[in-house]
């Protein structure tokens, strides 16, 4: 089954906001069946989302329309919905008892704007929206359905999961079966990779796909299946990712998805140890990358962001003179910073940076990108040198994103 | 002037990976006069590909489409213009040349994959791609230019602004001016604004338009003018851009377009005070955010991400009798931290969170999205109460929004 989903705002259009609504439906609705064919993202413009609409509705066998439901102006999906459903604007007074509830839990009183949301086209049936102000709107017209759910992500993801994925479910029944598996593959570059799996491509069963995602340093391999009828989709996938697994060999970094945090956890937990970080120039982002998965308190015990040079000397215990002779992006502050948050803390491990993420701050000797990573294990304390491309904020997530996987595979062993 | 921006990718359409190019460029090009009037993502599939240029050519002065050049399986875009623009495959030897550096340049060899990106149609110029190996395709038709870019954020955001732009503006004259003027705003729901600026908003002049753009703790109010001929759309942006300030009033957060983090930092430089961060649930996100801000060395000295209770205690002194009479997660723990940050590090003002981020951790008495928040400055330390709804991210997200912003009111004054 098709479906197209329309990400409706002018904030999305000029770049200020970023869609993660679609993504967010797309890896929903697709184990339930539901190929993504289109995201269409367009204007608060009543003609661009009418016309969106019927070229989705022309070939999708459900829409789904994310944002243009809020209380303002720049609002209009709702005439435009009107228009081509048909029926008349009434109020919903189930709708007013759901806005009156979530202003209740906000501790806010109605005003007439937001009275304004209660109006509905006698087209639809409304899903109330328990998250927010907007109602979402189940529209039918050939067989074909439309869903208008509002544009803040946390009121699309808990209605989803909440209601609207069931609702689709009780109303449609999949005819496919679509899944995949994940392979996270590390040390070899996409080209060489592909080389390496062109026979185990071409000799792939109909309906299975492998697809190259790279990331810096981290390549995900995904294999997708798709099946009609009978085929069991799960057991010819499974056969042949254990095939891949074998192909890629000592490259194998972890078996399915995960981030290189996840991983590093994984690896660390295996083994019992604790793990500390102390960041210069990724300024806490690796603690953080680590602190955003659930459950990595048995693991990560804390750290210390060194962003001055007096905190590096006065938390981590770095020798001012190592400072001065080598400058804090160095392999002895480095060596220093992981050794002595791994002291300070308690932890058996940790990972420490130090370097020059730029704009501003780079020399002759150590350009902009030059980073410098320690990675300390009960094994020893290791350091490398990486000279990382780009602006400041990639240069940060790149240093973070190896430190970590250097981190994950001194665990792996 | 009229800009589609196609984004091929199975990888996005699955909701795999978040498409940020898209935005990238119409932030760029945006001021330089061109409307983006849709965004299609769509899959690694000919015919889609196919309709979708066709689609875009029709109506856009510009077309760019970004993604499905690598040189895997699993692209097929190259082929697609060939048979829309007509022309050969042809080895392009300048590509092969720049291939072989950006090799060079990583320590690798080509291999007979890579050769492959050599071929282009014979119906393109190309740009030379310094950051990769996919080269940038540029075909004509009817006065319409169609511009092919790479997936990979870093190439294609590099090469817009090092090469592509330019060539846009050489190829094309403006005929119109777009601009615009952003105001952050606290304090006040975005509907309780829309009301007080009705008023406002009904006597904007033709041309201009005011869009509401609610974060958690902060709403950003874009004035969008779009001007043809001689009038001088900045000097009317500026004119309503100080009324609509006056209409704000008290709740003007910062006039401009800003992070929380660059509105803390902000104030901070202006009072010349030193900031850390002591971070239990928010894991050092709050750091991140800070330094993530290109100059923030002259504000922001560093600081402690306490996870453990033995962190907290050992590193930042919290009293250990105070954890264990009312938990991590409380008034005196968090005032502990915030105070015992800014003692270690030197710094003059801190933050500091201690929560229940889930989704595991909660209790009856202090559920899950339960954060305790401290504002350490010269004038005193208070500590905020605070229940966020939604999943991990979303707490640590807005934990750490909220922070930034109570530091930021502290320190506005």
């Amino acid at each position: 089954m098709k479906l197209s989903i329309i990400v409706i705002g002018d904030e999305i259009l000029i770049g200020q906001v970023t869609d993660t609504n679609s993504g967010f439906i797309s890896r929903r609705l697709g184990p339930m069946g539901w190929e993504t064919r289109r995201v269409l993202t367009i204007g608060d413009d009543a003609d661009e989302i009418c016309a969106a609409i019927r070229q989705c509705m022309a070939d999708s066998d459900l829409v789904i329309t994310t944002g243009g439901l809020g209380p303002t102006k720049d609002d209009i999906t709702k005439s435009v919905m009107l228009g081509i459903f048909g029926g008349e604007m009434r109020r919903g007074e189930d709708v007013v008892v759901n806005i009156r509830n979530v202003f209740a839990i906000r501790g806010l009183k109605m005003n007439p704007l937001t009275e304004g949301q209660a109006m509905v086209p006698s087209s639809c049936r409304v899903i109330q929206n328990r998250l927010g102000t907007a109602p979402i709107m189940w529209f039918e017209r050939d067989g074909k359905v439309l869903i208008a759910m509002p544009g803040v992500p946390f009121e699309t993801e808990g209605m989803m999961t909440r209601a609207v994925e069931s609702e689709i479910s009780r109303h449609f029944t999949p005819d496919v079966k679509v899944a995949h598996r994940v392979l996270m593959v590390a040390g070899v570059t996409e080209s060489a990779l592909a080389q390496r799996l062109e026979d185990f491509e071409n000799s792939l069963p109909a309906g299975l796909h492998l697809a190259y995602l790279p990331t810096p340093g981290l390549i995900r391999l995904r294999l997708d299946g798709i099946s009609a009828g009978n085929c069991d989709i799960d057991e010819v996938l499974d056969s042949c990712y254990s095939r891949l697994c074998r192909e890629v060999g000592d490259n194998v970094m972890f078996d399915g998805d995960a981030t290189p945090a996840e991983i590093a956890l994984h690896y660390a937990r295996r083994r019992g140890l604790k793990i500390a970080t102390a960041e210069s120039c990724t300024g806490g982002n690796i603690a953080h990358r680590i602190t955003e998965i659930a459950g990595c308190s048995d693991v990560y015990v804390g750290g210390v962001v060194s962003y001055a040079n007096d905190v590096k000397v006065n938390l981590l215990g770095v020798n001012l003179a190592d400072i001065e002779n080598h400058g804090a992006v160095s392999r002895e502050v480095v060596l220093a910073m992981a050794e002595g948050v791994a002291r300070i803390t308690g932890a058996d491990c940790s990972v420490a940076t130090s370097g020059v993420a730029g704009p501003g701050g780079g020399s002759d000797e150590k350009p902009v990108g030059t980073v410098w990573t320690a990675v300390h294990t009960p094994a020893g304390t290791e350091a490398f040198l990486r000279h990382y491309p780009g602006n400041r904020q990639r240069v940060i997530d790149r240093a973070s994103t190896e430190a970590l996987l250097e981190l994950a595979k001194a665990l792996k062993g």
